[in-house]
């Protein structure tokens, strides 16, 4: 992995593939899938929706970071497993064969077989709407890899991977942030 | 479109496409591109990200209604473009020969040509933040069509269109909200 400009890391998000949180509750490493992100602005800030329901969220809550990690489709079967057990009874990272990574940041691990991974700063838990407001502080991008397609879960138990990239960038050069 | 069940509404959220937002300000309709927006809960509930920088601002916070829409490939231009003009001075349903159609709850339009609309009534802005809490109240979905592939936007001037589907409907059943 190679350091990736913190402008450019909105873009990893903004297409919305399902995302690998991971977080580090001052013991252990664990690992959490997620679909409901969004990108809030390019500096970068984003949204997620969680809350008591992951067990993740308490280690959220207590250390305030995390990191988002940017899985591909030949980690599809990764990705359903780490969201279908628990990490109260499950170190992720062993059983699914990952490989945590420290990042330059904070203690949350990377995970080395994402084509991605931010580090985040919790910036504030809206707790009426299990909303928690990140702002990324690291980046980190495996531009080595062949596959770079993404997932996105459908929420029925199904999964579309990317398909064909067309530019627009000409007609929407007006609208771009810089640096991308 | 027939009528889309309201529990399968965020299936067409959750998978992270771009999305048009139109809204009616008690005259004119308009619309705008939006990609920052996520799943906030099944019933269903979503979270976007926006301000008084887009002029639909005005009229959804005046109105506390809005319609999400969801375009396919074939729209790509016309997604691009409603995204690059302004409300304030084009009347984009006729500029991109789209056809409005009333709801059934809120008098903001869906979108005759997209894959699926889905009603909204604002719960809550949350004006720090720039986000604004919808609850869905009514959904259609045109399942006479043949393209049905949504696009995603990667937020530099490109698009992803979906591509291959897999299931693991079985290895997730435990973790699937009843009715989709």
């Amino acid at each position: 992995m190679r350091p990736l400009k913190l402008s450019k890391a909105f873009t990893f998000i903004e297409p919305g593939p399902v995302i690998l949180i991971t977080t580090h509750d001052g013991g252990k490493n664990n690992i959490m899938t997620l679909s409901w992100i969004m990108v809030m602005d390019f500096t970068p800030r984003f949204a997620i929706t969680t809350g008591a329901w992951n067990y993740s969220f308490k280690a959220l809550k207590k250390t305030r970071e995390c990191v988002i990690a940017i899985p591909t489709v030949d980690l599809l079967d990764t990705v359903v497993g780490i969201g279908t057990c628990s990490g109260a009874d499950t170190d992720k990272f062993a059983r699914f064969k990952l490989t945590a990574v420290s990042g330059i940041v904070v203690k949350a691990p990377l995970i080395r077989e994402c084509l991605a991974n931010i580090e985040c700063k919790v910036v504030e838990f809206i707790s009426r709407h299990d909303i928690v407001v990140l702002e990324g502080v690291a980046a980190h991008v495996d531009s080595s890899r062949k596959e770079n397609r993404t997932l996105h879960a459908v929420g029925d138990g199904t999964f579309v991977v990317d398909g064909r990239k067309f530019s627009r960038r000409k007609q929407m050069a007006s609208k771009l942030p810089e640096g991308v």
